[in-house]
């Protein structure tokens, strides 16, 4: 099948055949077809559209092109939870050992940050030692041993993703559903699960930004985990604000030790309430409790009697890491930072807190990447004093930014400073952690 | 601006600026657009459409991305004929002689033959020593001797069009009438005219194929060359079947000679007709005539009196090639050659000629080209001694192949016999030569 009769019938908008879809990923994967023909599809595909079948088709064919992790030697169901990413995003930390404390193993394969939002396997790497790039033997026995494992995707794994992306990142076609479903689900599908919950963020820190197309995204992606065979779930959360207190590899993980220890702040409590929804519905997902508040209780209770904690020390050792980080979090600091407070110029309600703004200023103090092949700094970062509907006294800290150059502390103060909207008169609602929660 | 503003927009069904279609054509000619980019935007603007004022622009664009000729020289008015292609479509070897004698000046820059399609250049080669790679010097210098000069395009021509073609072709976005008036405007605006008269082919051997799609490509171009200030006419001609008797690079020039010599076969009429035709709106677009009819008269009395047969004689001398040729056209005849008579099965009216099939069996026996690259065999051919509407009988020859190759008569005969249809109770209608006139 000749690549131009594959985009004219997509040109046409016409429905495509499976066949169509896997000679389309095949040519994607063995380069039988040029870079120009792919773009050209998928600014084709962008515009005209998939239907179901054809979005099923697309992530079949991804999810084949690959390999596909053979679990089956661990008797535990297997659940995985995936963020569609947002600003100190932080919950794998503390999901994965909680799942795992319950008996439900977690194949947690992860990505890294790019623009303004973070990655699992960069937080990660700020533990001393800790090793993101496991071997698929590694990955599976250290599951066996101590319920989860995290890494990173290897090159078999769903490799047309890989170039599909970049190729959309080129030419203005990430932002459309089916693509991103195919991007999301031929990854998650490989780890074999038997259920899976999306983290669908919506907001100012999103990727989609208004809730009516993050809702529609999280629908797109139950439906495609239910059609093959996955118990899907996908809970719309709030990226209208970083989520909890720190925004930074090493301060990420700080702040979810410290929910592990059970030793929270205040601010850190939506971390927290967000980890354990997500946690409970995967654990709900596998069959292992009656209904969705029997399941919090029981990961509530993990969390309370340092289960979690414990799994997450056991894990850390199996990766290579320091685990010494489980009894004092407060190693992960760094103490040659610059401090930069950002004081808030008016007293007031914090009306809005524009995140992107936040994760690009993350980006320029070394935090996070503009280019996949980026360095990042794992210690840089930003605390918050700061939530919407809190109030806000001029003088006092909205944020403090930890960084390396002094330099840079003016043009960020500023930036910083004008993400933060303080009001005096429009009432200001405190949003929903939570916006929907989509499928089963 | 980055290749991604661009394509977003376009992507979103916005209008692109002047400044954007720059941008995107700048991009194509200095390499900064890559490949995949170049074939996202394309794709996007078959979808989405570009109206009249980003038409202009595109073809604004593709025209300055090159050399325009400068022929302020010359001091007769300048015109051309485009044709979009056919099977035996020889029109330009009499044209612009005869225009030329009229005292209209005419830069003739062609093309080479693709698939079923012929091309000027290739037919001008089989003359003897025939160059039609001129300098832009010898270009000049040679109409202002016999008033006109054909030759190959430069690469300082319309460079854009080049790549854009060739990714066209390869990412199924060739037929769509605004890129194809960019390329085709592109081109022939840098030609520096006054009047272009636009042969636009409809039928089964035709680019478009349906007479409305014919029709609305002849506006476009129509309306773009009037935006440009060059008087342009376009006909939509029949290539329902093939033009005249001939089909083949030397057979064409012979065809073509014996016309000029006053000297046609019947079923070389057609060809003088649509010649004489449109020389008359070439002569008509450049005021030198009071109307239409007087341009007619005007070139039927320089074909007959010889004065364009005399210009045909003068040019060729001055491009290198034999003029003996034009004393006696069957020295162009080879002699070496397996005849290939087509008999028909038989008895009946010719009701419909399938002219792709007649074009691409030209390309089979050598005479055309699959790719670019190909070489082709001047003097293979064929002649037809079938129009649509003829008798035809069982037994007799509807067309003679002259082929190089004993093996491919065969499967040549059988292809071409099933070209021809032959009814022996449906009414034939004898097709219009010339369907519509467009413009002015």
């Amino acid at each position: 099948m000749r690549p131009q009769e594959v985009i004219e019938k997509k040109r046409d908008n016409l429905r495509l055949s499976r066949q169509n879809i896997d000679a389309f990923i095949n040519g994607v994967c063995d380069g039988s077809w040029a870079d120009y023909q792919i773009s050209a599809l998928v600014m084709a595909i962008f515009i005209n559209g998939l239907d179901q079948e054809e979005q099923d088709a697309l992530v079949y064919a991804m999810l084949h092109s690959g390999e596909i992790l053979d679990l089956s030697g661990i008797s535990a169901p297997k659940a995985d939870k995936h963020s569609t990413g947002g600003v100190g995003d932080k919950t794998s930390l503390i999901i994965a050992p909680l799942v795992a404390s319950c008996g439900v193993a977690v194949p947690m394969i992860s990505g890294r940050g790019l623009g303004h939002t973070g990655g699992t396997l960069d937080k990660l790497e700020s533990i001393p030692g800790y090793n993101v790039n496991l071997s698929t033997e590694e990955f599976r026995s250290i599951i066996d041993k101590c319920g989860f494992a995290m890494t990173g995707q290897t090159a078999d794994i769903a490799p047309a993703d890989k170039k599909l992306y970049a190729l959309r990142d080129a030419t203005a076609t990430v932002p459309y559903i089916p693509l991103i479903v195919g991007s999301i689900m031929s990854k998650k599908l490989a780890e074999g699960l038997d259920a899976l919950v999306l983290d669908v963020k919506t907001g100012s820190g999103a990727f989609m930004q208004s809730l009516d197309d993050s809702k529609k995204l999280a629908e797109a992606l139950v439906n495609t985990g239910s059609d093959f065979g996955v118990k899907t779930q996908a809970v719309v959360s709030d990226m209208g604000q970083p989520l909890g207190q720190f925004v930074g590899n090493a301060l990420e993980v700080y702040e979810c030790i410290r929910i592990l220890r059970n030793d929270a702040d205040e601010l850190m409590l939506p971390t927290r309430e967000l980890s354990i929804e997500l946690a409970a519905r995967m654990l709900y997902l596998c069959d292992s409790v009656s209904d969705i508040s029997e399941a919090r209780k029981v990961i509530e209770q993990k969390l309370a009697d340092g289960s979690a904690l414990e799994r997450l020390r056991q894990n850390i050792e199996l990766q290579g890491g320091d685990p010494s980080v489980c009894d004092d979090p407060s190693a992960l600091l760094a103490t040659d930072l610059t401090e930069c407070p950002i004081l808030s110029d008016t007293s007031g309600i914090i009306a809005e807190i524009d995140t992107l703004a936040i994760g690009n200023a993350m980006v320029e103090i070394g935090g996070g990447r503009v280019k996949a092949e980026d360095e990042v700094d794992p210690a840089v970062g930003i605390c918050l004093n700061s939530v919407v509907g809190r109030a806000a006294k001029s003088g006092e800290p909205l944020a403090v930014a930890y960084c390396r150059d002094q330099k840079q502390t003016d043009t960020l103060t500023n930036k910083l400073k004008s993400a933060f909207k303080i009001s005096n008169d429009v009432p200001v609602v405190k949003p929903k952690l939570i916006h929907a929660v989509i499928g089963e």
